[in-house]
C-alpha cells in the first residue's frame, strides 16, 4: 500500500483536499520526494502543509514531473485534520507560505476515494520549442530553443501515427516501475504560435520520459532526418533505440490532470 | 571626452552600428561595466564583440539599467572594421555567441555622429506587478507582485499629475552624477491585463531610479495611503522624503528607445 494511506481513510476526523498547483520546474529535483535533501515539489508542499496544519501531512501527485520539467495544473491529494480549514480555502491558506517558483490554483473537497494518481483518466502535457535565431531571455528554463528550421507539415503527418492505443515501448526510458507498456493516445497537436512550437498531448497516461521522447522523435521527422512513414515500424519495434532522443526538460509541461 | 569615442570618428575605415537587444536583468548588475569581474550586460557583449571582430570593441548604451531592471528594447552602439561584417548581419553574427538571458533583435548601419546615448529623443519604460493572491512562478524575476489590491482609479487621477516638464528632485535617488533635474514625461499609463498591471511610462529621459519611485509613488496612492491631490505638492517640495519608496527591480522594463 506504498501510494495510498489507507490507514488515514479508516479515520473519521480527516477531510481530504485536491490541490491544482502550479510550478517552475527549474530550480527542482522534480516532483517525488528523495533521499539526501533535494529540494522537491512533493518535498517542499509537505513541508508547508505539515507546518500549516501542525500534523504531519503527506502529499500524493497525479504526475511525478521530472528535474526541471514544469506544470501548470498538477494536481495532489492530502488529507488534514477535519475542521481545521474548510478544504476550498486550502489553497488561500497555503498561497502566502509558497516559495516564488510554485503557485496554489485551487482546491476543493473530495471523498476518501479519491486519488491524485489511481482516479485520473487523462493527461496533458504541452512542449514549447522556440524554432528561431532570437532567444528569448525570459523564458530561457521556460522553451527549448532550437535554431534549425522544423518542418511543420512533416511533424503533423508522423504525429497522427501516435494518436490511439499502442505499446509505446520504443519512446519508454528504462528507470521506471511501470510493467505494462500500452498507453492511449487521444490527441496529439502542433500549434504554431509566432516563433513558438507547442506540441500538445493528451493520452491517457504516459510512460517514463515519454512526452519527451516522442517530441524527441518529432523533431528528427522536422529536420526531415526521419520520414513520417517511419513511425509505425519504430511503434512496431518496441526498441528504444530505433525512435529519437529524449528532449531536454525545459520545453515541457504537465497541463492538467483529468478525473 | 568620457562617453565618446571621438577618437575612432576621425578613422575612415570604422563602420558604426546600432544594435537592439533585449535582457532578463535578474542575474546581471545592471548594464554597466564594473570594477571587480561582475557581470554587467555592457561587460558580456564587449567581450562577445571583441571576439567576433577580432579587435577592441567600446560598447555605449542609450540606458544604464540597473541591477535587476530587463530590457527588451535597450539600444547601442559601437564601431566595427569597415568592410568586416555588415551592420545589418551583426544582429545575426553575435546571436549565437550571446548567453541565454541576452537577445540581439536588430541591427543597423548609423553615421558617426549617432550616440546611442546622446542622440536619444525619448525612452519608454514598463513596470509591471502582479496584482493578485495567486503567484506566477514563472515570471517571478520578471514581475513584482503585490497581493494587496491597488486602486486603479486613483492610480490613474495621480499619474496625470505626472505629465508634462517638472523638476523630478523629488524622485530622484542620490547617486547618479546627473545636475539638471527637470524631465519631461510625454505619456503615462497604466493598463490592466488580467492580473497584472502594467504602469506604461513615455519620457524625454529619466533621473536616477525615478521610474521606480514614481511607481513607488503610485502605489501609495493606489493602497489609499496617499491622495492623488499630493502628487504636484511632492514634486514641488523636490524632498525625496516626500515621495513614495523606490520599487525593487524585478518590475521593470526599458520597452524602447527613440531617436
Amino acid at each position: 500500500m506504498k501510494d495510498g494511506n489507507y490507514e488515514n481513510l479508516m479515520c473519521r476526523d480527516l477531510s481530504r483536499v485536491k490541490l491544482i498547483i502550479a510550478y517552475d520546474g527549474s530550480d527542482f529535483h522534480g516532483f517525488q520526494k528523495q533521499d539526501g535533501g533535494l529540494r522537491t515539489v512533493q518535498g517542499e508542499l509537505e513541508v508547508i502543509l505539515t507546518e500549516l496544519f501542525g500534523s504531519p501531512i503527506e502529499v500524493f501527485g497525479a504526475s511525478r514531473t521530472d528535474a526541471g520539467v514544469h506544470a501548470v495544473g498538477q494536481t495532489v491529494h492530502f488529507d488534514i485534520p477535519e475542521g481545521s480549514v474548510p478544504p476550498e480555502k486550502v489553497a488561500a491558506a497555503v498561497r502566502h507560505r509558497l516559495p516564488p517558483d510554485m503557485a496554489a490554483v485551487s482546491s476543493t473537497s473530495v471523498t476518501a476515494e479519491f486519488h491524485a494518481r489511481f482516479s485520473a483518466v487523462a493527461k496533458r502535457y504541452l512542449y514549447i520549442i522556440n524554432n528561431s535565431e532570437i532567444q528569448t531571455p525570459f523564458l530561457r528554463n521556460a522553451v527549448l530553443m532550437i535554431r534549425q528550421p522544423l518542418d511543420r507539415d512533416e511533424i503533423r503527418k508522423a504525429m497522427k501515427h501516435f494518436v490511439g492505443e499502442h505499446d509505446f515501448s520504443a519512446f519508454r526510458n528504462i528507470g521506471s516501475g511501470e510493467t505494462n507498456p500500452v498507453r492511449t493516445i487521444h490527441e496529439f497537436e502542433l500549434e504554431e504560435d509566432g516563433i513558438f512550437l507547442k506540441f500538445k498531448v493528451r493520452g491517457s497516461a504516459f510512460l517514463y520520459k515519454m512526452v519527451r521522447n516522442l517530441v524527441g522523435t518529432l523533431c528528427e521527422v522536422g529536420f526531415v532526418r526521419m520520414s513520417p512513414d517511419r513511425i509505425p515500424e519504430i511503434i512496431e519495434s518496441k526498441d528504444r533505440r530505433q525512435a529519437g532522443p529524449t528532449m531536454s526538460p525545459e520545453g515541457l509541461y504537465l497541463v492538467n490532470i483529468e478525473y
